[in-house]
């Protein structure tokens, strides 16, 4: 007996998502709790991966058990293909594990032929039912010749409006059955001209193309482009359900309607949705005729709306959650056509979830686990005011980089920002790409605008953290900054005029759309209570400010993550004396210049421990290339060569010496501390003092800094920073005589460091997953550039996420396990976390609570995601737990094997004879392991 | 009992090298065959590491051992530390594991005091005698206080100056007793001014300080920069030797000298060497008097002489090496200082080797591994005439970048390079940096100076892969690149200037050193071959024309293993074609403009097939940035525009367009070949139609063309370009009707490559490491920018060697051992290469030769060198096999671990119940294991 491909729907049912996708698993679902759904089969997802692995072809096994389904379905419905007393028409539709509205294909009335139809008219001398059956006719043969042929709609199109123009009228609604019966001729003339061949009469030709056309439509731009975009594997493969027609259009006793059982845009518990009488489907989408509310269809057809209502308890009640319905009612009887949990926005998420508690149709657990966390987001971020948007249109689109709605003034520059900010204006920064100098305009800015740069351009990551509305990388900018302007969509822009940008969709508009606050619902706190009480994953936050910081306390941040201290170099009064110390002769020349900084620095750090009253700080000391601190105008460097009392040209050559040709491979991170470890002093001395102020203020508190070193790829480079910064902190702690239990970290950014981590682990702390540089540097991908070929290689389904924005697993992610394989059993004590930017990627949250790391830390905006994401995955986690292997059982095994390992290797170092004894005795062991797996496994 | 820190010389033999370093290794080896050896003592390396262990202290066992060995040496030699009757006075030497001359501290004459140089004078009362004793009185105190109390020379050389000045004398040797007398009392006092404290007349108190010094010189500046150079770990530590003096400057019956039992510059078998009468060791060296040939030593000491010269004899016979040895006279009698293997020069090296197998000393695999591979190097390329040379003075000097000797003419672009040599004048080219523009001009160069960049950079790695002479990053150089001149030292140089460069030494000099062309001698031939017989590894080369492939095949290259096709690319028909092609607008401009090239690549393809006659032939595909292809004066572009019908702004558009800013991660290798397959198609011909033209002229060859995607780092990528190469091969073979039997594999040079290494597998041929990228991605080190920190890194002892030039097997290797392991499971016939810049190190050959590759491909000029590394390999791995275990058994061992790895993951997967019980199994079996090799260990 081969494999089975094709499974009746009362074969099926809603567990079985994954080989029939969802469409096909509710429609057996439903069929089980006998509601009323025309009776067809599903083709399996696995028959779709198979038709690809065997060069886009349904093999004949498949093809085989297809037609047995046909010959089962004609029997159920008492109807078969192509009869003439009783012809079964059906549709055909795709439907994968993951709904995808109207990325694939349906292909509907298959089955009609000229035959069929003379047939049909001859039985009902109805003459509105003979311009039914051809206007089905005739798009039938429209849809197959579009959908399965790919001849092209417009042939199609133009023949309808010649013979509108002909009839001399402007709807098709108008056009007659003679006329309809006319184009369907003209339809299947055209189809032969267009393909060389007749239109398939049989109605089993027609299916086998039409399951063709489903399974390749699965590989079609729209639905690669979704996928990417909703981070659906291309592996899944999508099924296709074949079901009988039911005709909502045949007469005024027939309608079809979409409904949803409670309220999908607020969550209100009540029946919503659209109903239209004598239509088929499609017609309530296009939106020809309007539809009436669901409730309308109480009264045109009392019983079948009885029942509908009906149903939709059944189905809540059964599914334990809101439904999104299709249904059609023919002749007065109703058909389910659909049923699937429906989509719904953050706020009715939230209320949903909560209701379904309070009626106790759901845990706690459970409807945590209903939330999608990355929609949460919407709820977090002014939004633009939805009736002035609606009637906006887009000028331009860019990528949605840092979401939230913003509308203001264009300006060009960090200082025009300052200055029309300063008069109380609300501003729309422009630039081509944005730096570290522009940091202070972006600050005070309502949102960012770029021409170039991706998701993960500096504009994007800084508009992140800070809570910043960002668009970036709107090629279609012409920018001209020399003269202040910019042209988009045909208009010139100039300083001052006003803009709108939403930094969800990545939209921009001409002009000012009013923007509103949004709102933290009750529904949100008491789910996020939920998440505190179920996630075992700290939350911390990256943020470099003390306003940043205590925005994320609110959003329930626990400690700081990542504190960057570069853009605390960069303010007026510190930028000079730091530019002095990268243009000193001498190391104390440098160390007077750092001396000037200290106080701004240590001011900085109390203010960041004051507003995280005790929670951790974790302080990433200075990272970038020094490059990126000095000035690039000649006015500004005139300034500094004046400050420094040196020539133009000396300080002109500084600048040139300092060039590189990859910055982010170059001379930063703690390479930096390594050669100018008075940095790195500095540094130390401003933290520990700040923590020593702050703790003499608060006695009940426990300030903890923890002092993070970037870049590190060796052990002995960590050791020599380390002693740096201890030497210098025990002398500063002494002095003071205040306790401060600091620890001293690395960052894992570079792979050498995951490598090595066995080594590193025993000089550090603490571990950080810096998984921005990871990924750069295992992928070998510069994210300032790859934006270049990404594309392409989301089209060739060559990358099938963006490894900066979610953990790559299979390479970063084996790195991130080693790591802590490595360093775990070196050093105990040793605290992992992550602070790239994937720290607030729910899926990446959920690798992070399978590798066993203790906290991830995220921008302030994301911590309630990661929170809810950090939840889910260990309630997950619980689920399976409670029949699969417990942790402690999991932990030994990975010793067991690590033991085998390390005495293979021992062996292979000893002797002939000691090698082979030990061989056949370790063989023994794993063969004796492989046994009593087979066979417990057998019962 | 603690451990044994000290031992006598009898305690000691030539086996214990690491313990008791080479010096002391020898000495106690020369005291147990029996030659005269003044018996001492040695202090072990491991006491150096436990004094740094201890915070640079000596600890008191070991002190405690000192001590005691003090009391047995004054036993053996019937003398007293401060006995005035019979005092004994030693010398305090370092001697580490691997031979250091001169970088570590020496002490002579310790244990006299004033008390002692008293009685000593009164129990001989010859004036000269008194002489004598005063000068090594002051020299002891002098030496003392520079070398171990760190006082500074000048204070004493100053004491000197001023006493000569005053007795009215040039030279030291003019001074009387009674002025030696007088200075060790002014010495004295300056000591005490200095430090604040008496000068110690204890000799153990002497002796203490002495050899904490020696230790603490073992991190000394001068060693770390020697042993960087040299590749000696920092963790060896030094052993302290203890002898007691043994004058040869005590009268006219004394002397002292050293000698060679072969001449090492040229392995001619005679004893060669120096002697000094009344002279003690330094005197030798210093000349300021000149010595004697040693064979004039018969004459003067016809006793002694005869009895070194049975010495040497036993010597030699005993090491079966040559022999580098120091002896003194004292009073007509014969004493051994010191013995060891003698350096030489390659020439000798290889006459040495060749002529102990002839006298039966040694076997080709010991002579072979008698040879230090990169020695070689210096016997391949031109040197400069030796008598110019040492009439001539370096004006600057930058990095030996590739080896070799040129002088030439100053040109400072590519164009006038050509220029110049096409009359037939010799040039250097001297740019402040190089880049692929400039391969014409390099390549009709001499040699290569550039004011920028590392070992590793465009010039170094261009020049090496040539053969030609190149200094880089000669920082001194002021260049004036506008008006075409620069200046060194103070004097300018203008286009035309004779310059000539030491790319073996980094050293410039002024003017034209006339160079003669080094010969390959008939031993270097025979070691040669029996490196071919030993040797498991191949060796192919990188080449990109034929010329070079010719000359590497010369050398005994078996195949390339990387031909790069971008330097193709740059040729002045090719480069207008190529920019058509990046400045298309659609695939078809590409392809049209590629079209152009095919012909010209084909052609180029052809020459290398028919160079190498049929060996392997691995293609690279193109691989860098197309930005690195643009022209970038304003003059070219303009043509560029022309030749496009473009407007020069759009043409500058696109230009500034492939701007990035960390190129070496951005739009390059394969990345190129999947947003422009066009490329890859047009390769794929131009190589397969170069095969079939090539092969169908020469039937008897098999062409075998492996072509080579750079830069993947996704099975799907890799996948992806794969089709595009076979499809398009498959089209030309079968038009054609000729069997190719070419192969498409990977460069293995990004993290997530070896990382995925199961799955590339499946979709290549064989791997390639490509270990230049791959050690900058690990590393997260760019190689172009990496000087300006790798220095501080090597100060700082945290990197030892330069990973670009040696593989660091603890990251890169642990990578390329993890693509290795998780590979070749999955395609058995997958073979395996290097071709990174370290596949001529012979450190990392021996690496290769470990993890099992098939080849390493180095620059034609390290053939020889990576043919004996590899035979060293073998026959290194081969002689500890003997004793250990084979092949087969270690490849079952990790066969055992791993399957213990795949059931320990699986059990993990599984319910509780059978992981529980399949843990028991496996652990019963790892302890089983660990039972046997305890067990059979303790036979």
């Amino acid at each position: 007996m081969g494999k089975k491909w094709v499974y009746l729907f009362t074969e099926g049912d809603a567990k079985m998502r994954e080989l029939l996708g969802g469409k096909g698993a509710n429609l057996a679902e439903m069929t089980n709790i006998g509601l009323p759904v025309p009776q067809g089969f599903t083709i399996t997802t696995e028959a779709c991966t198979q038709y690809y692995e065997d060069g886009r072809l349904i093999n004949d096994e498949i093809m085989g058990q297809i037609l047995e389904y046909v010959s089962k379905m004609e029997e159920l419905n008492g109807k078969k293909f192509g009869d003439l007393n009783n012809p079964l028409l059906v549709s055909v539709r795709s439907g994968s594990r993951a709904s995808m509205p109207g990325m694939m294909d349906t292909i509907l009335n298959l089955g009609l032929n000229d035959e069929v139809v003379e047939a049909m008219i001859k039985g009902n001398p109805d003459p509105k039912f003979e311009r039914f059956v051809y206007d089905s006719y005739r798009r039938f043969i429209q849809m197959f010749s579009d959908v399965v042929m790919e001849v092209g709609k417009k042939y199609f199109e133009e023949l309808i409006d010649k013979m509108k123009e002909e009839k001399g009228v402007t709807y098709d609604i108008d056009l007659t059955a003679e006329d309809l019966k006319n184009l369907a001729e003209q339809f299947k003339a055209e189809y032969k001209k267009q393909l060389g061949e007749d239109f398939p009469s049989d109605p089993v030709v027609q299916l086998k193309e039409a399951i063709r056309a489903v399974f390749r439509s699965w590989d079609n731009p729209r639905a690669n482009v979704y996928r990417h975009d909703n981070d659906i594997p291309y592996s899944w493969g999508t099924a296709v359900n074949i079901m009988p027609m039911v005709f909502g259009n045949l007469n005024e006793e027939s309608g079809t309607g979409v409904a949803f059982t409670r309220d999908p845009a607020t969550g209100e518990k009540k029946l919503m949705g659209e109903f239209l009488t004598n239509a088929q489907g499609e017609d309530v989408v296009a939106g020809v005729r309007t539809p009436m509310p669901i409730a309308m269809m109480a009264e045109k057809f009392p019983e079948a709306y009885k029942q509908f209502e009906e149903v939709c308890d059944l189905l809540e009640k059964h599914y334990h959650d809101m439904q999104d319905m299709e249904f059609t009612v023919e002749n007065g009887k109703l058909y389910m056509l659909q049923c699937r949990n429906g989509k719904r926005t953050a706020q009715a998420a939230l209320k949903i979830a909560c209701d379904l508690v309070d009626e106790g149709m759901k845990t706690e657990q459970e409807a945590l686990c209903m939330i999608e966390a990355r929609y949460l987001d919407t709820l977090l971020h002014p939004q633009f005011d939805q009736a002035v948007l609606k009637a906006s249109t887009p000028i331009g689109k860019g990528l949605g980089a840092s979401p939230g709605a913003a509308a203001g003034r264009i300006v060009f520059t960090a200082e025009e920002a300052q200055e029309w900010a300063g008069r109380g204006e609300k501003v729309v920064l422009v630039r081509l790409e944005t730096s570290p100098e522009d940091i202070t305009g972006m600050k005070v800015a309502q949102g960012i605008l770029t021409v170039r740069g991706g998701m993960t351009s500096h504009a994007a990551v800084v508009a992140r953290g800070m809570g910043s509305c960002c668009v970036s990388g709107c090629g279609d900018i012409v920018m001209d900054e020399a003269n202040k302007r910019f042209s988009l969509a045909g208009k010139t822009f100039v300083e001052g005029d006003w803009i709108s940008i939403d930094g969800t969709t990545g939209n921009i508009y001409d002009g000012q759309i009013p923007t509103v606050d949004a709102k933290i619902a009750g529904e949100f706190q008491r789910v996020m209570k939920w998440a505190d009480k179920y996630r075992k994953l700290k939350v911390r936050t990256n943020a470099d400010t003390p306003a940043d910081a205590k925005k994320a306390c609110e959003l329930g941040a626990e400690g700081i993550g990542l504190c960057r201290t570069e853009h605390m170099f960069f303010e007026e009064d510190r930028i000079a004396a730091f530019r002095e110390m990268i243009c000193s002769d001498s190391a104390e020349e440098r160390e007077a210049a750092l001396e000037k900084i200290l106080p701004y620095q240590q001011g900085d750090f109390e203010g960041l421990f004051e507003a995280l009253e005790g929670y951790p700080v974790t302080i990433r000391f200075l990272d970038p290339p020094l490059h990126e601190f000095v000035p690039t105008e000649y006015e500004d460097i005139e300034k500094l060569a004046q400050a420094q009392n040196k020539d133009v040209k000396t300080i002109q050559n500084i600048i040139s010496g300092l060039h590189e040709f990859n910055p982010m491979m170059g001379h930063r991170g703690c390479r930096l501390a390594v050669t100018y470890p008075e940095i790195a002093r500095m540094q130390t001395k401003a933290v520990i003092r700040a923590a020593i102020n702050v703790q003499k203020r608060h006695l009940s508190w426990t300030v903890k800094p923890e002092i993070m070193i970037p870049l590190a790829c060796e052990m002995k480079e960590l050791k020599f920073v380390k002693k740096v910064v201890v030497d210098t902190a025990e002398a500063e702690i002494a002095a003071a005589g205040v306790k401060i239990p600091y620890e001293v970290g690395t960052m894992i950014e570079i792979p050498r460091a995951a490598l090595t981590a066995d080594e590193l682990a025993k000089e550090a702390d603490f571990f950080c997953f810096g998984t921005n540089d990871l990924t750069q540097m295992t992928f070998g991908f510069s994210r300032d550039d790859a934006g270049k070929f990404l594309d392409a290689y989301y089209d060739a389904n060559i990358l099938e996420s963006n490894p900066f924005a979610k953990i790559d697993q299979d390479g970063v992610g084996k790195l991130m396990e080693m790591a802590i394989r490595l360093g775990k059993p070196v050093n105990p004590k040793l605290h992992v976390g992550i602070c790239g930017e994937q720290g607030g990627d729910p899926s990446s949250v959920e690798f992070c609570h399978k590798l066993g790391l203790d906290y991830v830390s995220c921008s302030p905006f994301r911590v309630p995601i990661a929170k809810l994401a950090a939840a889910q995955a260990a309630i997950n986690a619980q689920t399976e737990k409670r029949s699969f292997v417990d942790d402690e059982t999991k932990e030994k095994l990975r010793e067991a094997a690590d033991k085998a390992q390390t005495i293979a290797k021992e062996l292979a170092e000893t002797s002939a004879e000691v090698a082979k004894a030990g061989l056949v005795a370790l063989k023994a062991g794993v063969e004796e392991a492989r046994k009593a797996y087979n066979e417990t496994r057998k019962k």
